[in-house]
């Protein structure tokens, strides 16, 4: 099936259209906006859970640190996103609402496949309802609960899979071919974040910079949800060009 | 009377319009997707009610058992899906809420059939109404209740059929087949998934694993949703491939 | 006119349209959803009201009890419908629930005339309100009143007529023509009921079974809504086939 | 101007457009559905109101006294229709609840010009806004009050003229050509009856029978709605056909 | 600029369009519907103020006296109006109400500019906001309030301008330019209604009859509104044609 | 950019768009029916704000007074409009009655700025919701607050500047070279009003007369709205026409 | 991807869609809207933040201070913007009723990325709902609050960087490439303006003037917004014009 011949029917310009051979084209299409985002990388470590993205600054007066690709949406729950990050920020201020609200109503924490669930809730009725576009982003949510470490990757359609690592976002095909080879579930998060740096690095090439990364990640034993500090962004990312 | 034409008119591109041969394409064209989804199959055997579904998991960093392709709806209703999974999601959630509501103002169970129509209700309108798309899901239905173990396929439309056995997605038409063939009223849940087994392991081939495999049971006697387990899924898997 | 130039124009894809000639087109097309259902028969006799329809099962592992096409609206009304059955099950259970408020509020049995009312009411809608369908399916509602029995026949439009004998669906025009020679007034439900038998099994040639047959009556001296048991409807297609 | 170019451009497929010469085309296309409806007459008799209309019952299966084409609106008010009969329905269900509530109000009878106004408003509100359709139906409203019996015929557009004899339908002006040349103010309600009688036996030719005719009065001394029975209906058939 | 080029790229399709050199076509357009109306006249006289129109009838079955074109809104207010009649009649009901509102508000009559301001914000709304047509009609509204007589003519845009004397409808060139050169403010009532009846009479020709004339005034001594009667109106038509 | 592509494209169709270029095509041809208004000349002078508009009467049987173009907004604050006048109503009674409230709620005037502010931000809103049209009228808002006498011109945009002097309508760019050269800020208000009958004798030529001109000033020691009188501007038109 | 076949195949006329290759295109349109606008800079200095910015004031007959391009949205906070000035005035309007709340509710002043937040929000949804375009204005906010100066551009996606120095509008290139060469943390807003004013000089060339120049700053150790008068503003430009 040629997508030329849908475009000139229209069945993407209306988004709760079916295509005749059963597609929703404009969840397809949002799909391409999240594959030119920016690069994120999630990853469930021995220890813990870990996120590590490519902030894509290129304009040297912003001012890195204002730059968020990596959400807090609890202590013990993070998000990162690709695509618009102005749609990433709808569902993320939304998901921190209802983590605290879980909070104030049950007196305990949110697990985090509750948060991913009522996202992906809003995230199907924007692709089902007249008068909404889909939300033009992914996202990847990871957090320690009573279960242990989890990640999850939700698409523009609503849909959501518990990952060991995943990657989206414009570098998401090579990211993954790399993670299916050396990824190991024995991993530290110290070990996967070298892996996630050497595998940006490798992506990246030369315009790789330790003001483009964010890394975060969350201790099974903390369940506090932490940021890496910039020293140790520079000193990995050095590692990583040596051993290229 | 052909597609073609009808496509070029527009009458595809209208939910709530009929074609001049009287079809709801918009309708037609969500089952497309459901013919497009992974493979469930849904039986009534002597002693309860199956389900044996295809995860279609090929990316080895997902977590198996974060994938959901059958779900409790309470403890002695569950249900499979094909199409979008994010579509399913709704329907499933208003019918979890819906069995739960049941138990609380009637202090008993719900039946089967009452949690279908429910469902279908709200299909229904999204293929009248203006503003919305019809679900793009079918849903293989099956509890115990007071009239023992029942079936129900619910399409994109909102009508539903009881069936001693069905199969719905991209391998339908084959199990069906095989289904027709050698499926009895006698089967014990233990016998009905073995030949589901050997049904899905004969049109996936090789791409069959463990992994892919998800499968629940409701007995009669019990009235209580379980899975089974791996090593179960793994056993019989392997006797279906040495039978083949 | 040639309908072919209206489709051109457009004046069948906005369902609160004329076209220059006054036509409702997209009523017109719901009618003919409604002349691919399967066929439905309702009969006036001596001794009460009958419908006889054909299931149109032809999937052999559908459980043939599970599916409805005739339906109890209150103890002394019944409905048989031909096209979208989903929506038929809309005006339905709406016509339950009104007669259910009937008998609540008055104390009395509501009269046929004022469930078919009520249904045509809702069908009129939809068919000059932006934003919704016109409902794909005809019913023949018959019920037995203090003015004795009465059968009524409704399209989308929501037109009704009162009819001695009627049929809906594929064969509408066949079993008409069969009716219009041998209904008489003076026959009995149980007379009427080979009559139908007999007429379905000429349309339907060898495609007929006892499994594809759902009938009911209602008698003017019990005003209870009563379906035939697959004994009676098996021995009656018998002698049916036998006659031909 | 010719109406070809309108359609072509597409001011008659968005009911609150004018077209550049100033018409309304959807109301004018739904007067057109006026006139292929079965035809109604309406006469002010020396001794009160009469309505006398085809029933155009082709299928010796319906009931003929089902069938509705003149309606009583309140003891001293009828009407009558032609074009799409759902669409007269909520007119004069509307209307019915008007003069009910009148006389719960004020306890005197509404007016014949009241109900004919607020019909309109109806109707005029229905060309104005998106959304709705026109009423595809014109009415013939008679009644008796203070002023005496008087007669309205109202169109699509919600516009209302007081007339002394009119015809509405498809044999519209073949009628109203009669009544021009016979009809007289002196004629009683019998000689009007007998006046239509003869007028619709010459449109119909062979076609007419009783069963197709319906026909009501209101006598200014009586203010009291009343049917002609069929045996009248019969016998002044019989005569008309033998004058003609 | 040519309007053709308009229609063909679609300006006048949709009401709250501006059209690229400024205009809104739909509003254009409606103003036309007005100019196929039948003619209605209106004069500031020396003693009060005075309507004359054609009311158009040609059918004689018609009752003369229930064609209104001239209506009462309050006993010191009246208006006649050309284009639509039954968009007319929402607006003047709407008028009656405010008049009557304000009576039992102040326990003043309203001035005559109140009404028409009142009217005219309506029809603004109506081609501003989308989901509804502009209002297919003009209107000429004259009352005596405590500034003496007034008149004015609102068109369907809502705007509206005092006139000592004016002409809507069919005719309305030609009768303007007879009232440019024979209208003097020293006219009394009943000369200004020769001059009417003789204006008319010359652009009707022999088609006009009394029947087809209806005429009112208010006298500024009375704040009353009067019509004229039959015989006063078939007078002065003898004598117009005579003048001729 | 040549405008003509954009037209086709249908960027200038849907009031809510913007063109590929960046532009908001509806709201610039609402600014083309402003500069197809009649001519408004506002002018900040030494001694308080002066309105002169040409009123632009045709037609002799106008009420010449009945013609506003100047409007009283408080005792303080006057207006004038170029454009759809009727659109210029729904501001001007908007922004009374917001001065009318400040009154009531602060005891004090309005400031002009404020009433400006108010009417831009329904001018705005009017330019980015769908279902309203722009407002296709500019207006001239000038006003004595205690900050002196200010004039603000609005334009369909929601968009406001304060000026020394400006003009709006057809003839606003030769008006605007004229107050380019001979405005100064000295000018009293009788000097400005000369000035300005000048420019409008100059643009209007012969067609210029005292029944067309509507002028206004406010003395920033009076802060009272006034009108100039017809005896003032006839003896200045008079005046003006010699020194040409 | 060439966005003239976009143009064509109408993506870029609904705004909540998506562009077969991910692009919402009426986003971008809007971002063409900004980059027309006037040139505006925002800068953080060592000792506070300061916005420069060219008022585009061509006419002679405006008042210059009537033109805003800088607001102030609370004691410690400012805003400049480029593109629709009366879109901007929504946002800011908002912000300032924000930040007047917060100080109200929690007795604290709000901080400068909590009014960054909000307006963006405002700006998201009217790039994902029907019915809305997106803003067609970018803004720099600036502000000094306990985590000291701080400067954030937001565009009309809803998306906003952190920025030691940026300019919006049609010479942001220019303007930027000068910042980027001459910008240091270490300035004064002494010098910071006078690097502003040298930029915004070369880029204007001789049309710039004093009164086209509006500058304000917030210092840190005041925490209150001030504007430049316009002697400063005189001087530095007669300096700058020198050096150049």
């Amino acid at each position: 099936m040629e997508p030329v011949s849908h475009q000139m029917m229209g069945y993407d310009r209306a988004i709760t259209m079916f295509s005749p051979d059963g597609r929703l084209l404009q969840v397809e299409y949002a799909k391409k906006t999240v594959r030119q985002g920016s690069t994120a990388i999630g990853l469930v470590c021995s220890d813990g859970v870990l996120f590590v993205t490519d902030k894509r600054i290129i304009d040297s007066l912003i001012v890195p640190e204002s730059v968020e690709k990596i959400w807090q949406i609890d202590d013990h729950i993070g998000v990162t996103a690709s695509g618009i990050l102005s749609d990433a920020r709808v569902l993320i201020e939304r998901a921190q609402v209802r983590a605290q609200q879980h909070r104030v109503t049950y007196d305990t924490m949110i697990d985090t496949l509750g948060i991913v669930k009522d996202m992906c809730e809003l995230k199907q009725i924007c692709t089902q309802s007249a008068g909404l576009r889909p939300f033009g982003v992914s996202l990847i949510v990871g957090g320690i609960d009573n279960d242990g470490p989890a990640l999850y990757e939700t698409d523009p359609t609503g849909i959501y899979f518990g990952y060991k690592a995943c990657a989206i976002g414009e570098s998401e095909t090579e990211i993954e071919a790399i993670l299916k080879k050396q990824y190991k579930e024995s991993l530290t998060i110290e070990e996967g974040f070298k892996l996630c740096i050497k595998a940006l690095s490798k992506v990246l090439g030369k315009d790789i910079t330790s003001d483009r990364i964010d890394a975060a990640y969350i201790k099974t034993s903390e369940k506090r949800f932490k940021r890496f500090n910039k020293q140790i962004i520079e000193k990995t990312l050095k590692e990583a060009k040596k051993e290229k």
